[in-house]
């Protein structure tokens, strides 16, 4: 290895190794173990010679690097070969190389054994293929040429729209049709009446039905109504809330809170859009807090009616969706039976006659214009010892009976509460998927049109880059429809476990919908934005559809629970469901922990696992999981240990609970990335043939996307060492760029009709 | 100090230190040399006796924690004394253990240095005093009482106005005019009538002249100029930007791109609003990169006139603000002289007749709405075969002689484009100081919100948190304040040099003024973000100006320079000023470079810098300033040496270039963050006495938030170990907490008039 070999003339089939040589040498700093790997490589490629072989090994001593004279001679080569070639030979490295080459047409050769060896090589030289393939060849060309995809778009939307396909398409059908022309209307009035327009052409469809039980004309299938929402926000976010308010919150309580009486009497009128009613909750004074609301509904024994009453200003109803349009409204208040407050629950109270007129005690404002959703009419509302009869009471779990008492399967309160809030599970799983739905369409106006905008050249005068090919665009988008496809699968996931939940999972469902909400919502407003401004001034038209994302998208992080208040659930959830109680020390949930533990130390302080920078192993599936794991325990495990701390110490468990805040939604964050990285393994096991790649490449971005953004956090703990962390940086850039051919692929696939894309920045060379 | 000390009576003078020891065991897990520093705290404390430190120096053995019996009884003593307290007493840990202790009125005792003392153990033991105090006792009240700052608010508002004070004043009175208003007029045409209005009543007081020579009726103060565009920015956001398009772009190209006669003729009539204009260089097809712009100015020698015409409909002006108000436009396009290009100039061309009727041979349409800023009328332009005077050519820079030749005093047509586009650099600065001041306001009403706004609680029936006292909300606004005060003193020194500059910076300003307003512009898109959620429902009515707020500075970020183009240039410049020149291998300034980087290799493996842990350690300010001053250079080496290498290799520059892209923004980040730190640091140096302390909490939350921030780059980097940031994780937390009582002192600095604030949730307890 030491003798010199100057003299060995390269031959095609050494050249066909030189392309991936030249990158890897210029490209990265590779390290012995990682040469190593590639003197293997080398040796197993069949279709070299001894001789061949001989002379690419002394290239792969890191101390003996190519002197630059033998570099520009390969690059001379390379060139001159690559000369006479056609343009759509050279798209990529291993097409060149293969080209200049003439590799695998020897006896017993193949150019897919020889492709499959160079890919090989590749990998362990952790070479972006896709963009360093402009090292050495100026591809530029001012066509524009849609690309094939790596795989079939159809099957690819198909395991995006899963078991729904058949609904899902009826529904993009429906929604191609003009009433739901995607319109910029800015007087909030006309805004709604066109949305509440639109809103009872869904309910003639029979699209607001699907959750109701077939005796009340409805379809008794829960997650079509899902299917339905989550496609709705495609459309107009103002109709989605709106229909959203309609059937499954004020349907929702009328149908979940209610019993038989209620449901025979409303069920029908109501998902027909007949009865227009809201969801009476949130109070100026109380949002987050619910269990706190302090309108009453005090029960009047001798004429067997419910007074409803707002004791002051800042316990009136805020924000309440449809209060315009409404007739009646789901009011939730302490309920008082012989001056026993017996805690929350909901009452039906008629607000307007039939001739929209407020009845008598009632009082309703406009909360004027929002910063979106201005379709949807929110409005505040007040009581004024507004008296109903007592059948009004939606009475599923606590009813007065003929002698004016109370009574409750559920005798805690505070269960009975939670138990009745089991309704916003539904709103929240609903506001996720509606926020991957906004993030999809984002994220294929911004892709097309990143495939079409030029700016900046290498000449002057000649063609400009597609701006999608630049590294820091990438950057922007790919990453975020990688995060994109995994919480789909993860809210989808926990959609399928809602709609066949027979009680036993709800605590779990809780946990998920809290935390899944958040998370998809962030995501979606962060890329969103990132969106807006990949469309630089074109993004800030509103035609091109970024402006009524942002905004109608923008109160998702806080509606249907605040996100930073849910991620608290999610942590308490999380504990919990590691049975660890705070006031009981030492429980056997501790000492499993701490077995744990000392399992981790093991691996922990591992000196070639922390070190191991191998592509093969940064891009399993073994290792993005395994860092997952690591994360979540060991956060769980320090945030247990700091609790029991203070606990023991006798200190004020609010304070307590207050000083390790910020650990609770660390251990949250963890628990819902592991979560969706879970869905998403499953999801490419569960998947055909054809789309597995495409799937593996998403969760490998994914997953090492996750990890590189922690990476303070691995380091820190120790889990990795700097060497490793700087190599899944170049690893994941490899990812991105392999990625890129497909980004055009990967938006179809969500498969967005042209119509409810609508921006013409995106279909302007479609159309 | 092996002896047990059981039976040592606990005195006064020991209950004094009582309450920090147990936080502190509590807290945290303390490294043996931390602990040694406590001990040596306590061994100077002279209202202690020999016996005292005795006992308390027993529990700085980490290896002997105190039993749970132990600290059992310091809480009940601790407690027992505090509750003869008044709760005025008791609203931090050192006031508490004062007033417990009863310590500083021995003989030779004050109670200052005893505090002083009891300050260095806190520090020692880094406790977040705010949020611990309450560990030990419940502090919640119901009553607010607006909290004492620790500084006169005065001079803290004094040192962020500076030398404008006065000027700001006089525009603070101005704006409280009913004329000013904060409206939402949802229907843009009347939009832009309201804003014309305002905008012709700023320039009758004058605020629009003060940049323009008096002989012109001008006032020849540019920094006024910025400090009225900064100002007008707490205003309606499309006044800011009418006020900027008018005065700034259009009335910037007519004074610096044209002569003496331009100045004559137009000048004053364009400072009084007479003569509205606007700037036409954008195009359609060429936005960041407007060299390229296609549209063309032919001289006709014949009729000493200029023709204007664009070429395409792709070539057409687009986004050009004030077009549908304008009389005339500075139109920006190809000059052609005897077929000759010679860059792109600048032409005035009359638009619209004296009635508003368009001329012949313009084009223009309204570019609809946009997400914000519907106050400014953005139109596109068309010019089919305009013919103009010669006279019309702004000929500052390349001028048409009598006989039909072009000249310039700049030959090179590259160097003369950035000369013409010097006017940019104001831009630049107006932009990034508009959008501190939306920053501003956006935390002013969060912060005010969030001191009235209650939600949980320790009891279900008792009073409520205030929100600001949770963690995850100080997390929240109080890192952002201290980087829009950072942000705010950068901007400032960059627009007092841009104002004192005769030509020799102006490289430098250039630079610095595309990364601060692409950093300024991206915090204030977060911050504002952040502030809406934090204030929930309450912050998506329009009412409460987040609406406003988020959609008008949305622009921000990809106008006047798309940021990420923008970081690049900053790269650029920073590669420049090191005098590095890459066709050019080992200039001087690489091995400058290298020698530094040998003497970082000493502080960098220096084991005991890498690990020091100790509060005045990170809270210096030279562990702040050699961390961020580490970060720039050693990425500046790492991306000089990978582009060198990729040259030397021969590869297309321009293929290294896009190679290295996301490296360069890497670098620009670091080189703005150091910027800013400095000017942080020279506000601190020259500020009064009065404010030193609160502008040292406020550079110490700064610069450990962006350390903590880039701690994953840090430790990949191994500046530093694990132990290192996780201190500084506690000790940032510790800072934060420090600051929570002045959060509100610090928001009123900014001087923000009420009906600026105008939002009610911002305002109600306080009107």
């Amino acid at each position: 290895m030491t003798t010199t070999t100057k003299d060995y003339s390269i031959n095609d089939r050494i050249l066909s190794v030189l392309p991936l040589m030249y990158v890897g040498w210029s490209d990265s700093v590779l390290s012995p173990s990682e040469m190593k790997v590639i003197r293997n490589v080398i040796s197993d490629m069949d279709f070299l010679t001894k001789e061949d072989k001989d002379y690419l090994h002394q290239w792969t001593d890191p101390s003996n690097p190519p002197s630059e004279t033998i570099f520009k001679s390969w690059l001379r080569q390379i060139r001159s070969k690559a000369s006479k070639l056609d343009d759509s030979e050279k798209h990529n490295l291993i097409d060149l190389s293969i080209k200049i080459g003439n590799v695998g047409v020897g006896p017993g050769q193949t150019s897919d054994r020889a492709r499959a060896a160079l890919l090989r090589l590749e990998k362990a030289l952790v070479i972006d293929n896709h963009l360093s393939s402009g090292l050495l060849i100026n591809k530029l060309s001012t066509k524009r040429k849609k690309p094939q995809s790596s795989f079939p778009i159809a099957d690819l939307q198909a395991t995006l729209d899963g078991a729904y396909a058949p609904l899902k398409d009826r529904i993009r059908k429906l929604l191609r049709d003009p009433v739901f022309e995607l319109k910029h209307i800015p007087d909030k009035d006309l805004y709604r009446v066109h949305i509440l327009g639109q809103m009872k052409a869904l309910a003639k469809q029979g699209l607001s039905a699907f959750s109701f039980p077939e005796v009340y004309g409805g379809g008794g299938r829960h997650g079509d109504h899902i299917a339905v929402f989550e496609m709705l926000a495609l459309a107009d976010l103002s109709l989605t809330i709106k229909f959203g308010v309609q059937f499954g919150l004020f349907g929702g309580a009328l149908f979940h809170l209610g019993t038989q009486k209620h449901h025979k009497k409303y069920v029908e009128a109501m998902h027909r859009a007949e009865l227009l009613g809201c969801f009476a909750m949130t109070e100026t004074g109380h949002g987050s807090n619910v269990k706190g609301i302090r309108t009453t509904a005090t029960y009047k024994h001798s004429t067997k009616s419910i007074i409803i009453h707002t004791p002051d200003r800042s316990a009136g109803k805020e924000y309440i969706g449809n209060a315009l349009h409404s007739e009646m409204a789901a009011v939730f208040a302490q309920l008082i039976v012989d001056n026993k407050n017996h805690g929350v629950h909901a009452v039906l109270v008629p607000l307007r006659d039939k001739t929209s007129n407020l009845l008598p005690g009632i009082e309703i404002t406009d909360s004027g214009y929002k910063l979106g959703l201005n379709g949807v009419d929110n409005g505040r509302i007040w009581f004024d010892h507004v008296e109903v009869p007592i059948e009004n009471l939606l009475d599923k779990y606590g009813s007065i009976d003929e002698s004016g008492h109370y009574e409750s399967t559920i005798k805690n309160p505070s269960r009975r509460f939670f138990t009745m809030l089991g309704a916003l599970v539904l709103g929240r799983i609903s506001v996720g998927l509606a926020s991957v739905s906004a993030t999809k369409k984002s994220l294929t106006i911004a892709t097309k049109y990143a495939l079409q905008r030029r700016q900046f050249g290498p000449k002057e005068d000649g063609p400009e880059t597609v701006i999608m090919d630049y590294p820091s665009h990438m950057e922007r988008i790919i990453p975020a429809l990688a995060r994109t496809y995994a919480y789909d699968f993860a809210l989808h996931d926990l959609a399928d476990m809602h709609v066949g939940d027979d009680g036993t999972d709800s605590r779990k469902i809780e946990t998920l919908a809290a935390g899944l909400k958040s998370k998809a919502t962030w995501h979606a407003t962060e890329t969103i934005q990132i969106c807006r401004e990949a469309c630089g001034g074109k993004g800030y038209l509103t035609e091109n559809q970024f402006a009524a994302l942002k905004a109608d998208s923008d109160i998702f992080t806080t509606f249907e629970g605040d996100n930073t208040v849910l991620m608290q659930l999610v942590a308490k959830g999380v504990l919990t469901e590691f049975k660890q109680d705070f006031h009981n020390d030492g429980s056997m949930a501790i000492i499993k922990f701490l077995f744990r533990k000392a399992n981790y130390k093991v691996s922990e302080y591992n000196f070639i696992h922390k070190r191991n920078t191998d592509y093969h192993h940064l891009s399993s599936f073994e290792f993005i999981k395994e860092a997952f794991d690591y994360r979540l325990e060991k956060s769980l495990i320090k945030l247990s240990e700091r609790m029991r701390k203070y606990l023991r110490r006798k200190m004020d468990p609010y304070q307590a609970f207050l000083k390790t805040q910020i650990h609770m939604i660390d251990v949250a964050d963890a628990y819902i990335d592991q979560v969706t990285l879970k869905s998403f393994y499953r999801k490419i096991e569960n998947s055909k043939e054809e789309v597995k790649q495409i799937l593996t490449r998403l969760y490998q971005l994914y997953g090492l996307d996750i990890i590189y953004a922690n990476r303070g956090w691995f380091l820190e703990n120790e889990y990795m060492d700097g060497v490793k962390t700087k190599a899944i940086r170049r690893v994941r850039a490899k990812v991105i760029q392999d990625l890129r051919p497909d980004v055009e692929g990967l938006v179809d696939a969500f498969g967005i009709p042209s119509e409810l894309i609508a921006a013409p920045i995106a279909l302007s060379e479609f159309s």
